[in-house]
């Protein structure tokens, strides 16, 4: 078996972070090798000691030792001294953009999981309004980011210094539409539609009007029309420009998962098996994605698992598309798929830890 | 006051039925004159007493004597019996293929909830495979029929002696595309992408595998793609070819309410105001419909209301919109508009009862 | 027709004052009588026009002209000038101390919804901490208060000045216990458990951790045990001392609804003829309350009703019992309920506008 | 390692059947060795070469190979040459009364999950009706029945042939009512009160009206008063008659977990501390219970996982408690049970593959 290392979280508290520390708890590369946990939590106060994980996240507790693990004051110094060797930021987008520089100067492996660095197009990062846009530090920064989607950057996440872990819409997007565009099928003259529709938890754990129990139970609403910072991951990674998708994200009454409904016309009219034929190649070395040969993937069969799942239908001419994508928000769009660019950064298997 | 009128109701056992009940039993223009219920219960011999209302319907009981309603076995000398002078049909579209014309053989004017009657073209209809399709005598009847969209036709209902009620989705993708199309604001060539999401009672109260609790909650699925049968209301009744349209279905896990979002091209640019004046001025005088001029429509909102409501947003240059429409399937979907249909028909106020 | 009267409602933001807005705009004695709204909106400053109801509560919005009604800048004033003779306070109990005792002494008659008014124990009191406890306008308030639940005193509420508007929780446990304790039945000695559910619009409007989809939906969780604010009320309004009875208050991942289940033993062995006689006669002129004689209520059943459903089962030795009462905590446990104690107040049928 | 064992699982087409693949799909003392999965599939026949698990259970697919694994005609035979020496029968319990002594005599060791052999007490065993009840050999299986709670039972569990694997409601009840009524502070005389709140997946995999998203969802219901199937088990192991517990099942809302609040009155005045100390000392050994010291567990904490939580609170004078468990209905209250008896039975470590 490999070496093993030393992992280290930031940003624990939230969703994310929580399965972040239960998938690195038993990683079995991590074996007797548990995270440093370390940050702030709301309204308190760190003691030197920490604060046990399972105060937190009552989930996390186990009569395995698990829960005995703590959240401690974070400072580089105890990075430092429990030999921190690979960091993993769930924070806010504005602290990903402070702490990452600094991190890599400390000789630092990271994984930002917030939208810090994703977005190589100053036009496309607009919309987040970063503080430090423009400075030359953040630029070299963001030079050494690489998109953290091993289906399209396994090699240079190898290498990586810096990954900038995709977003959850983003990756549902994304993983469907880049082997069709790619493989030149798809007539972007008409553009491509997105109705993408999510889980309550990448709202975000803030008690808000939106996240109330009443708001989003029982409902249904689009909400950041022609507005989702996301966006830009599209742009980017499909390789297409602004008017050529449309991408409207929706809230859904359930904890956790994504549906993204993907609509697209063919240059040329295909069949069920040359669509399906580009997808296998395009995947063929991608553990993490399952391709539905005849039924349509469901929100249910990919919720806590960290699969994207990918299916189609053609109508009866071949000339359009209607593709489901589903994936959990928390883990291939968010944690999961933090751990799987890990496991390509360290050369372990690529799905280790993760089924 | 206008006249009253007898009203009866087969197929009350069902989720639109028993909404159609709950509106004519408190009708201001039926008051003292109960709706005739006759039909079948599952695995029940109704007894020649009859069945209560509450006892199929638990939350229909009431102390208001509504509640000792009772369900009667069908014949047509019940309906004679009792001067029934309309007859709404809940009935599965097998059922009102066949009943709908005796009744109006027998002078009745017949209101049909199925997907019996609603589409005049042979090759949309080939998805229900109607037994007597290309009978003279079921052509003759197809020719009675109005589409029962107020919105739409209200001069035609004013008249009808069939209306056909038109299908839930249907409802929620016509209303907003329609006054669009009809004004020429479309680009068809590219197509018109229709997203809609459907709370489980559209699926009907046999217990299935599809709506069994495991099944529908926490999850989201897309079902019968490029297949499905409102997909014939949507062209005749916006006037647009096959080819012009994509409407996919989902699954929602709620028990009710319709959310569809609806993607257009413009043929010119087009401003949040002059899209508004279109609508505006297409529903001057439909009180069921409610115009979102700000913020955009949610399920929650339409819910266990009659409203059907539109929203939109244009993009930055104004040639893409995305609009958002919502309604409640078992009222401005099913039973609601019958009932609205019912008072254009017998010239009250469109929305008597239903506010 | 008895003659109308001019409401006013404080509080209309919350989920109790929804309903008693929709209520108090349909209620067929107040046609033509629109309540007066008026309040505050946190964050915002109340225009000197008001704020439309339908920007605060979109459901409320109507093509009938409902949805023009505003919400307006409080003062006792406004209240004058719009001859308001009937007025609701849907307002935190603090404010409900301090308005109440002005509003009468202002000639209005009140309806407060909030725990101000409802305990005449001091000790019973203590756990609301009330700054003005032990004052003697706060004692002068008290006694006028009557505690509104028609089905225990009716005649009362005919001439009150004050109601106190029951808990709901305690509407729940109150009406199915008290006409059993109160004919004998019931051993005291060994103790009453009420196990009670509440759906989440009980805990408020207000986002907070419980409140959060995240941490409400696929839960359950007990909550305040041996320490919930409507013990008391169950103490003063059933007859009983605090060691004879155990409330357990549970959160429920629905929206609304309270079931709770009693348990009960009796002195000596009934038969269910027995114990549904000794309901029959308490709630004889009751049309708020159902009896469920075979099935015992579910949630779904007394929703979006002003109903409490009651339904029991014995057992083999007809010495303990089983009792599961239903009903909506906005309904007949806050605004519907207010509504029928207006009702009863201003002698018009008790279920005017709540069926 | 100590060495590993040859699991075959009948009955894997239920909910708790997939829990069982996956949890013996991912043992680690069963690394190489897949269970075979034998049995019938309704409506369908089994082909000689088997049915893919992944299409009876989509969510159980992998990329890992998993997802291959077959479900095969049932037949003795199969199940001699694969070599199976653990038998898990996740059937009906009419089945597992024909096949659990014929699997003891071919040599198999068993472990039931349905409730053929829990009952020792033929007064308790009468509600399941069994057809050989009161045969010679039925008394001899059951005679070598071990009642598979390993926190009660560990020893005999570890030299059973034939486990009977607990009811899910009767684990929630036994496991926090065992400790203390064992150390004599229950006052019994006045009766013990379980109120016990279910999430669906316990009313299993058929559809039935009960089961439809519309009847359960936005819903709570008591069913089985006085009459749940699994009294008998805590009357058993508990060691209490029929009269000293009232046991009422809910049926809440979400898809798994199962909350139960336990109402008790102790003999004389205890602290939290004295309670708390019975169970420490009771649960010492046992890795798969959790005790809450300070909140009180919630459904959403244990499910998902095999642990049982338990959590309470004293009245202010120490003689009345409400007792909080919660369990995850598949898991600990059935496949994940199981599994910790194959893993005492077996001499593995009991949470084994449960973390």
């Amino acid at each position: 078996m490999t070496k093993t290392t030393q992992t280290a979280v930031v940003g624990v508290t939230g969703y994310a972070g929580a399965e972040l520390a239960r998938l690195l708890m038993h990683h079995p590369h991590l074996k007797g090798k548990p995270p440093v946990f370390a940050g702030r939590v709301e309204g308190k106060d760190i003691a030197r000691g920490g604060v046990p994980l399972a105060e937190i996240h009552p989930q996390l507790a186990g009569n395995d030792g698990s829960g005995k693990l703590k959240l401690e004051p974070f400072s580089w110094e105890l990075l430092s001294e429990r030999g921190a060797e690979v960091l993993f930021l769930a924070t806010p987008h504005e602290r990903s953009r402070e702490w990452a520089p600094e991190a890599i100067q400390r000789g630092l492996r990271v994984i930002d999981l917030s939208g810090a660095w994703r977005l190589r197009e100053a036009a496309n990062r607009a919309v987040y309004a970063f503080e430090d846009e423009g400075s030359e530090s953040a630029a070299a920064t963001q030079a050494q980011a690489v998109y953290g989607m091993p289906e399209l950057h396994r090699k240079q996440i190898a290498g990586a210094r810096l990954i900038a872990n995709p977003g959850c819409y983003a990756t549902s997007i994304i993983l469907p539409l880049k082997p069709l565009v790619a493989a030149g099928l798809v007539d972007l003259g008409c553009g491509i539609v997105a109705d993408a529709k999510s889980g309550v938890s990448g709202a975000g754990k803030a008690p808000t009007a939106k996240t109330h129990f009443m708001s989003a139970a029982d409902n249904l609403s689009a909400y950041n029309v022609f507005a989702h910072r996301h966006t830009g991951e599209l742009l980017e990674q499909i390789g297409i420009a602004a008017d050529e998708i449309v991408f409207t994200p929706h809230l859904l009454p359930i904890p956790r998962g994504i549906l993204s409904t993907i609509y697209v016309r063919f240059r040329k009219a295909q069949t069920r098996e040359s669509v399906a034929e580009v997808y296998r190649e395009f995947f063929a070395a991608s553990p993490m994605v399952r391709l539905y040969e005849k039924a349509l993937p469901q929100i249910q069969y990919s919720v806590r698992t960290n699969y994207a799942d990918i299916g189609f239908h053609l109508d009866a001419g071949g000339t359009r598309a209607v593709i489901v994508s589903c994936l959990d928000n928390l883990l291939k769009g968010a944690a999961g798929q933090a751990v799987q660019n890990m496991n390509v950064m360290l050369g372990w298997p690529e799905a280790e830890g993760l089924e």
